[in-house]
């Protein structure tokens, strides 16, 4: 990449923004251009960046970004205290939450279990699950239907089962509008393996 | 856009990200979360953006974007003070550069003559163009082939004209490494009209 014809203050925004994940030398410098056009939405930005730095931290609970230490959901009066749903992202939360379907709490792991890129479980928040286990009756496995995803939650699993824990895994089947012509063959083969009486 | 479950400074940082050109809300979650796993990058962003909006501002020649007032190019000792360049925009002087083949100097309009954005001649810096024209002997047009930068183009070799400066435009032709077989008509019958003798 060469930068040299731009002065240094610019050359290092579009250093700065091509660091982004999926943005191109070419997509940071249109950024930055955008950006000295409209010093108003820069100087929000980096306002932002700085305040979501200082204020969002990890619950000391549930490991979720929150700027309340505990997080609104693990303080929340009317979440169900016996049920215990793990993720991977904080991201996943959100999804999660959007259907306002689950009431219980959340454990945020940050990561996955993935020798491969040298993360072994103690990278993850697992020590900090076991810690909270007190009154959980069930845990529900939603993480990411990868190999990784799957690894972790067989792994998991068989550290809480011994502990009188019911463990469940969200189902994996065909997507809602979906259409078993283009679905895959192992998602095929998970829909009929989850099949229930109707 | 429903950033309710977010905490506050996550979703006003990713409010800011999804005010850029071509980032939506869910590409703006994804840069978010990575932001606040890195926040090396974060920082380093935050500090660039701020840098640039405080130390770049626009050559009192040129109108390029700089750092230093005059511009590097405009106070360059090897550039030819009779030939000048005009462009849209400061990244149209970077591409023009690359190829190390211009020698002269540079205008940057900042937008071109667009009567449906209500930009006039007024909004662009064409009376800091006619105030520099002193010595100049030739023009170069280097507008993007769009209407409105045709309408710029003509619009000003009206005004340098009788001034006794020969205006000149950038060709229009099939790019090298293009195809006859693909490309449009208006740019194969500008490609026929800008024909020269080998």
């Amino acid at each position: 990449m060469d930068f040299l014809n731009y002065p240094e203050p610019l050359a290092d925004l579009i250093t700065g923004l091509s660091r982004l994940p999926g943005i191109g030398p070419k997509t940071a410098g249109r950024l930055a251009f955008y950006l000295l056009q409209q010093p108003q939405v820069a100087e929000n930005l980096a306002e932002a960046m700085i305040r979501a730095q200082r204020e969002i931290r990890q619950c000391s609970l549930c490991c979720n970004y929150t700027d309340h230490d505990p997080c609104p959901i693990c303080t929340g009066e009317k979440r169900e205290r016996t049920l215990l749903c793990i993720v991977e992202q904080p991201r996943d939360v959100v999804s999660l939450e959007k259907t306002r379907e689950f009431k219980g709490l959340y454990h945020v792991l940050h990561g996955v279990i993935s020798p491969l890129e040298g993360v072994g479980p103690e990278q993850l928040t697992i020590s900090k699950l076991l810690g909270r286990l007190e009154g959980v009756q069930e845990v529900v496995m939603a993480m990411n239907p990868t190999v990784e995803g799957e690894a972790t939650a067989l792994y998991l699993s068989r550290l809480l089962k011994p502990l009188g824990i019911k463990v469940t895994r969200i189902a994996h089947g065909l997507p809602v509008g979906g259409d078993l012509e283009y679905a895959d063959e192992i998602t095929i083969a998970r829909a009929l393996e989850g099949r229930r009486q109707i």
